[in-house]
Formats: C-alpha cells, sequence, structure tokens
C-alpha cells in the first residue's frame, strides 16, 4: 500500500475522540525566511552552543543524586543467590560520575556505563521514551525476529516506550474505540482490558477459546469457527453493537496458559484480515519458554550457548509474533518489561504501523507524558550489562551483542519451567488427582497454570446456570482459603458470565510469586486437599456451610 | 457538611462519563459465611503464611538486580561538587542486600535503607502509589503546613502519588470536565494543561492576569475584578459555553513569574466559592523561594538551622497553597518533585478531599495504573537521607524529622536566586535595559523570569492586532535566534491569542538549565543584544528579512 491509502485505510480504525486531541507547541521556532536559515545553520556550525533559556530543566547541579551503582546478576534461583557468595557472577556499574562513589580497589567487575546522571534526572528525550531505550528495544525485537517473514518492510512500523501494557492498552483504546466500534476480547482474560475500554465509550465482546486445546491434539486455542460465525453474522448476534474494528487477545493465554502457535495465529489472522479487523497482541509472557530442551556439554562454553540460544529462538519462532505474518499492517504487539525483567520497573512497549505510532505519541502528549528516566536508564544498563556477565561466564568476549539478554531470558524460563514442574509433580501426586477430580492445562509458556475442575462427571449441578456456577466456584475458593491458598477461580475471569459460565470451573493460579519450592510442593498438595473438599462436600450433607455471592 | 451531604455537592463537579470507568474486581474473595469468617480469622491468627498463587508477581530470585546504591549530597553548585572532593558531604544508601555490593571498610557515612530489593521490583501496593510514598507525602504536607489555618478537617483530605502533574492534570480533566463544563484557565499558561483538556469533551476560557502586579503594589496577580465580571456575566460574555465549573491556576505563576500571596488567593477563593468553583492549584515551584534572608550566624549550628528554617517555612506562608484557605473542601492541589528534585524521577502527588480523590484512584485504575518503584523508593530513600547529611553537617542528631528535606529545599531556593542575580544583574547592565527597551518582573518563587517589552511607548504598531503581535514577536524570537538564545516569546503561551494579544510583548527565560553562572551573564547580554536589535530593526528599513507566520 502506498502511504496515502494506507493512512486512509487505517483512519477508518481510529477513535471519533482522537481528532481533537491535541498539545499546542509553544517550544517551536520558526518558520524562517530563506536568509535566517542560512543564518542559523551557520551558527549551528560554529560549535557554539545554544543557551538554554526556555525549558525548565533543572541543570545537573541542581540534582542530589550524584552516583547510582547497580549490582546485577545473570545467575537466578535462591540456591545460587539467596545468600551471595563468592560464586555468584555479579556485575557491577555506575550511573552517574563514579568519582562519588567510593569504589574498592578491588571491584574488578565494575564499569562505568558512561551514563550521565542528568540524563536519568532530566526530563526524556521524549514523552514516548527515551533515545536509548527506544533504541534497545529496536534492538531487542531484531534480536528476536519479530518481523522475520513479515512481506511488509519493516520500516513501516515504529514504537513507543511506556510506563507498562496496562497503560499502552489504555492508550490503545482511547485510540480505537468509541461508542460506534466493539472491541472482541478473548472470554476469559485479564480484566484491566475492561477497564481500559470502560474510560471510552467501546463496545466490549467475547468470543470462544478451545480449552480442549493441546499441543498433542494441536488444536488452536481461539475458537475459530466461533469467530468466523461471529464476524459472519455479527448483526443477528449482535443487534445492538457496532461491528468489530479490533480483536484483543493475549496469545500465550492469561488465564488459561494455552499458547497460540504460529499456526494458529495465521488461522486468526487470516479471519481479522478477511473481516477488517485489527489485532491487539499483548504478550507479556512471550520469551518464558517451559520447553525442555536435551542438555548437550560442549567443550566450547560459546559453542554450547550459541546451540542453546538458536533451540531457544527456534522454539519461540514456533509461537512467533503476529508482526510475522502481518501483511496489512494491522497488527499492534503490546510487550512487558514487568514478567521478563521486573513488574515494578514499569516499562512497556507498543510497537505498531507509523501511522498508529504517531497517534499514539500524540495521545502520550496530551495525557500522562513521560515516565521514569531512572527506570529506563537502569533498563538498558542491566541489558547491555548481561553482555558482560556473560562474556565472563563463557570465558570469551566473542559474544553477539544482546547474547546476555538472551542467556538471562533462557535462565528465567529454565526456572519458570522448574517452578511449573514442582507445582505440577505436586499436584499429580494429591489423592485428588488420583481420583481424576481435575486435570491441568500443562503450560508451554508463562506464569500460570490452568487447573480444570471435572464437573461434568462430578458435579454437573455447576453447570446448570450461571448463578450455579458462581455458587460452586465461590465455595471453592472458600477451600482454597481454609487451606491457606490464594488463587483465582475461573468464574472471576470471564468477560460475561452468561456466555461463558459453563467454563468457568477451573482455578487459575501463578508460581512467580511463591518463594520456593518448598512452597510450591505445599501448593500443590493443599490445592488438593481444597479440590478434594470442595467434591466432597459440595451440594452435600457435609457442606460446612452456606454460599454467599 | 456531613458526608452525604459533601458528596452529593461535589458530584456535581464529575464528568458525565466517570459513573461508567470501573475495574472488574477479579482479585478479591468472600463475601463469607460467619462460620467460615471465624475459620479464616483463627487461621491469619496462626501466622501461617497464605500461599501466593494468584497473582503473577515475580519472587525475588527472578529479578536481576540485587542491590542498588546511590550516592547523594545536600550540597549544591559547581563551586562545591562539579569535582568531587574530601568536602563534599555525600550520603551512601543501599536498597537490596547489600552484601552483593562490595563495600569498603572505610565507607563510613554508609547505611543499608532496610528496604528490600522486591520492593522496588515487585508490583507496587497500590496503583496510586506505594504505601511508603504516600506516607512521605503526608509527613511532608504536615512539614510544610498545608492545612494551617485550614477549618475543615485534614482528615477529609487524601493524596494520590503520580507520575508528575502532566499525568495529575490528565486524571484530573478527565474527572471534572465534559462537554457540559468549562475550565477557566490563566490567560498565559503553561499549554499541557490545553492538551490534557482536548483529551476530553470540555470547553477552556481565559480569565486575565494582571501583569502590573509586584510586590512594591501588592496588587492580585489575578484580575480580580475580570474574574468576578466573568462568573457574574457568563452568559453574556460566553453565550456558547457552559458555566465554569473549576479554575485553574499557577499560583506561582508560569509564563508571569508572578506570585499570589495568601491574600490573593483568598480573593480568588472567595469569588471561587460564592460561583461554585473548584480549584486546581497546580505548584511545582513552591518550595523555591527567591527571597534574601540576612544570614546571621550563630555559635550552634542547629540554632542557626532553626533560624533559618523558621524564615524559610514563614517566608513560604506568606504564599501558602490554597488548601489552607479550603472551608468547603473546593481545592485540588498538584505538586511534583520534578523542579525540587529531578524531572526524570516523574513523580508527583494530588491532594484533595476525600471524594475526588476516590475517583481518582478509579481513573488510575482503569488507565495507566501504577508508576516507576524505582523511583518512588529512590525519592523516598533519598529524602530520609537528607536527615543523615544535615545531621552531619550540623554535627548534632537532635534535629527534627525531614529537617534535611527543608535544608535541601533552602540550598536549592538559595541556588536559584543566586542564578536569577546573575541573570538580572547582566539585564540590567545592557545598553537595552539602559534605553529603557524593557522591564522584568522580579520573581520572588521559581525559575522563570518575564521579560516585557516595552511596545507601549517604542513599538505600538505590535498592539494593534493579533497578526501585528505574532508578527513582532516572531522577529524578536528570530533575534534571540540569531543570538543563540533559545526562550519562549509571550505569543506561544496565550490561550486564546485573540483574547491575550495586547499583553504577549514578553520573553519567557528560565534559569534552571543553564550550565553555570558565566552562560547566565552571556545570556543576559545576548538577550539585550537580540532586544537592542528587534527595537532598531523591526519595521524600520534596517529590518534584515521578512517575517513568516
Amino acid at each position: 500500500m502506498t502511504n496515502n491509502k494506507a493512512n486512509n485505510f487505517f483512519s477508518k480504525f481510529i477513535s471519533k475522540e482522537d481528532a481533537q486531541r491535541y498539545l499546542p507547541v509553544f517550544w517551536g521556532h520558526g518558520p524562517f525566511p530563506a536568509e535566517l536559515e542560512t543564518k542559523l545553520n551557520a551558527l549551528k556550525l560554529s560549535n557554539e552552543e545554544m543557551i538554554p533559556m526556555a525549558s525548565g530543566v533543572p541543570s545537573k547541579e541542581l540534582f542530589s543524586v550524584k552516583n547510582i551503582t547497580i549490582n546485577h546478576t545473570l545467575q537466578l534461583g535462591n540456591e545460587n543467590v539467596s545468600v551471595p557468595n563468592e560464586n555468584v557472577n555479579i556485575n557491577t556499574y555506575h550511573i552517574g560520575d563514579d568519582k562519588f562513589s567510593k569504589q574498592q580497589e578491588s571491584e574488578k567487575h565494575s564499569y562505568n556505563s558512561n551514563v550521565a546522571i542528568e540524563s536519568v534526572f532530566e526530563y526524556s528525550d521524549n514523552t514516548y521514551g527515551s533515545d536509548s531505550t527506544i533504541d534497545l528495544y529496536n534492538k531487542l525485537i531484531d534480536k528476536f525476529n519479530y518481523f522475520k517473514g513479515n512481506e511488509v518492510n519493516r520500516d513501516n512500523y515504529d514504537i513507543v516506550i511506556t510506563s507498562g501494557t496496562s497503560a499502552s492498552c489504555f492508550y490503545l483504546t482511547q485510540l480505537l474505540c468509541d461508542e460506534d466500534k466493539t472491541i472482541l476480547i478473548e472470554e476469559f482474560t485479564y480484566p484491566v482490558i475492561v477497564a481500559n475500554v470502560s474510560m471510552t465509550k467501546g463496545h466490549l465482546a467475547p468470543f470462544n477459546l478451545n480449552l480442549n486445546a493441546s499441543v498433542d491434539n494441536g488444536q488452536n486455542p481461539i475458537d475459530i469457527a466461533y469467530l468466523e460465525n461471529l464476524l459472519t453474522n455479527w448483526s443477528k448476534i449482535y443487534p445492538n453493537k457496532p461491528y468489530p474494528s479490533v480483536l484483543y487477545t493475549i496469545p500465550i493465554q492469561n488465564p488459561t496458559g494455552l499458547v497460540q502457535s504460529l499456526e494458529h495465529r495465521q488461522e486468526v489472522y487470516d479471519l481479522c484480515k478477511k473481516f477488517n479487523v485489527l489485532i491487539i497482541e499483548d504478550d507479556p509472557y512471550g520469551n518464558i519458554l517451559l520447553t525442555n530442551q536435551d542438555k548437550i556439554e560442549f567443550e566450547d562454553k560459546l559453542e554450547e550457548f550459541n546451540f542453546e540460544k538458536e533451540h531457544y529462538l527456534n522454539t519461540l519462532s514456533s509461537a512467533a509474533s503476529y508482526l510475522s505474518i502481518d501483511t496489512e499492517g494491522i497488527v499492534i504487539r503490546c510487550e512487558s518489561a514487568s514478567k521478563i525483567f521486573a513488574p515494578g520497573m514499569r516499562i512497556g512497549v507498543i510497537v505498531a504501523n507509523k501511522f498508529f505510532i504517531d497517534r499514539l505519541k500524540n495521545i502520550i502528549d496530551c495525557s500522562t507524558r513521560e515516565i521514569s528516566g531512572v527506570s529506563m536508564t537502569i533498563f538498558n544498563e542491566c541489558c547491555y550489562g548481561m553482555d558482560s556477565l556473560l562474556a565472563r561466564q563463557l570465558g570469551n568476549n566473542e559474544i553477539e551483542h544482546l547474547d546476555g539478554w538472551i542467556q538471562w531470558c533462557m535462565n528465567l524460563s529454565h526456572r519458570y519451567k522448574l517452578r511449573q514442574e514442582t507445582l505440577i509433580n505436586s499436584l499429580y501426586k494429591t489423592k485428588a488427582y488420583q481420583k481424576k477430580l481435575f486435570t491441568c492445562i500443562e503450560p508451554k509458556f508463562g506464569m500460570f497454570l490452568c487447573i480444570q475442575l471435572n464437573l461434568a462427571k462430578l458435579k454437573p449441578e455447576l453447570l446448570r446456570s450461571r448463578i450455579d456456577m458462581e455458587k460452586g466456584m465461590q465455595y471453592m475458593d472458600y477451600k482454597l482459603l481454609e487451606n491457606n491458598v490464594n488463587a483465582v477461580v475461573g468464574s472471576k475471569l470471564s468477560l460475561d458470565p452468561n456466555h461463558s459460565f459453563s467454563k468457568s470451573g477451573f482455578i487459575r493460579v501463578t508460581v512467580a510469586q511463591a518463594s520456593d519450592n518448598k512452597q510450591l510442593i505445599e501448593a500443590g498438595q493443599k490445592i488438593g486437599f481444597a479440590i478434594e473438599a470442595f467434591f466432597n462436600e459440595y451440594l452435600t450433607s457435609n457442606q460446612e456451610y452456606n454460599v454467599l455471592l
């Protein structure tokens, strides 16, 4: 598509309110007559610094903090680093003037990151992220091959940095939702998207998940037949809602943990392309890969790393981003550092075609404006610092740029895999499992585990109505709490309980927050007790108390 | 007012859209039957930790960063600390496990802040700020006596932490603006508020400043007669705009630098109270006091500090917050750490009555959600660390809690005062000043200086029309740029150029960004040259080129 054609096409997706949003430009200069332009250009070339009297940016002499020193590691896990010891590989870097920090002579593995303190503490280069963080994310996008196979030129896409995916989705719903538009959302989802939409006049509607999908049967976690019918017969199904203009999906699904492979995504994409529906891909878990890899030991550590890296990136590409198949520029991807670095950083990114990104920049300009410079710089420098750690670990400086980050993501994946195994093994040892009271959707990515109760056979009463399901799952939650387990029951995660109640008989747990393996084993046992108690008691004479809703 | 009465009263100010905004609560449990409640309470008392399987919060073993060390100082200014030396008082603190940092034995003035790394890197306690930062800001509010003299109970107010005042004003306009409401804004202002309003369907209208106000004549920088007439005869003046429901003011005015004393605020407040108009007080500069104090040397350093502190706080109270006179709960105050700590932190706060704060919390929940934990913690710990620095400086531990922060604000004020003096003295030495081509509004607070051109006498052609003024001030900007000075001309800072063009003949400069005194002196000289050239050339045969708009 030519730019103009593309812009006409994309304009149709923009909310009515968007056109009125603007920031009066008060900091600009010009236009200039030609004679002056020449003069000013000569002045620029003269190397004389322009005297900055326009903007209320405090000079660095007005900052209290002179230096920040960060100690970070590639190594993970309690057994390694809960008690710091000689064997832990620590990288130390300084932001600001390291003359202000009292360094030890023996601090061998320390480097000055060459980041001046004012670049952390002053206003950012842009409201949509510092140049350095934008540059880093662009490099990571290429490193992880998001655009591999995409026929549309990579140059048609751009990014903005945000304070996390909640903020990203807020901006996106501001951009794309209005009273004449409907956003399609997976029937079970992370409910903040509903809150984002409630900031607009937009409509929402669920599309169905296929909870029977598994790696073995290869089925699409998204119920494609349902989606096609929905888009074909929309006005019959929802006579009072506008036709959908955007579909929101979490491809490593929250809460179910189901994973859309690249083939599954192609099926969804083809439908969306056909029916002119944008796709928002919300993927905070995409780098947390839980599949096992046979460990092969190489003589050369770098060779070993490269082998593992190739395996990791190849497996990731089996569930590659929708961007990789986006021929029309209709995919918008949201990513976050929350799950793969730290939630408290509040760093996220939106990747989309330039038309949408330009409008998003305007929304950011008009609303919340910039995010933490401290967070952005620490994220950047840790990311780059991982290279130092990896080079040291491998005893080899010949690594590729940002390979350290790949190693970090692999270490994190490995740790999550261990956590999942521990929990699942513990669950499978319970009496409840032996009695076939539940099954698990064994996740191949991410941090969630979906425990499906065998209601159809053993408590079919719950399937009769929404209220029966909600009461039953409330009793299930009571039993979990009695066993001192804080989890989320499925009935609380549906977009429309009337639509999805019959599928709500599950418990979503995460392996992220538990302190250690011991707690995960205990969790498995206690969840087992709770499920047993639920089936033994609920709607029988053993029921201990009434359920309140 | 009783709570119900108050809520009915405040509800009238809320935008129509606000009621539809909500976050589905999926993480909650209950309600519980009484028997279960008893059981769960017993469990809580048993000290057994609840197993956290609900929320995707990575455990601290999953964070790369193990330790952050910060070096900061109370001392300011190039002459002191541009080259670090023995005499600079540095405080060092550690976030996270300091066993991971390689400390020197000689690092005497270092302390572990007892902040665990997970409290920085995990999700925050609340979307509207960490408990620790909320607690700190509440202490600062009391320390600076914002509510002194306020008849309404301090308990009726609450706060939210935001990522700075732009975000605060965005949330506030979302809360308070809709198609049936008008927000009044000073005729010259910081234009981001216009962008914030453009995210709503709200209307805006200017109210007049009195650019003749000075400390000597005691006049109100807000044209009270204009405001009263506006509110009395609204429908005649603006037949097509809804009656105003809120007034936005920057009491240490940007761009003019004019300061509303407490008496001036009382006049504005009385009008707003009478006409049922809320007041948003946007005050990022309130702690930067530029008045001189005669230096009195005491034998006891603590005594000296206490004397200076008393003077500082007393002078601040002469321009105390609107909160201190808010009997009706109609004042909303926005503050920021940008100008008194560092813009890159992105930390701001909104203080308002609990009714509004509850609705703001909901908006934050539904939109951008939480802000940087790293920023919040560094801000907290630096703030508290200032006490260590002050105690060391005074050789006395008997200081009051947060006195260190007061000392920091006084040091910063002193530094800004020196910068202003340097610039103003340089300006007053110019030929342009001697020829009476301009006057300065000498600021008593803040970081801006407003240079008023003597157009009425010397270039009255600019006062004929909006276009004459804009062309003239564009030529003024050309001359500034030719002299390598980046400043902002008044015609770019008016809310409504048709309304305010005749007052737009000024240049706004800031003393914040210049690197040092030398640059400020040079700035003064060059601004003088530029002004002289403007008056010599514009609309004469000497004019070098045409003006483009």
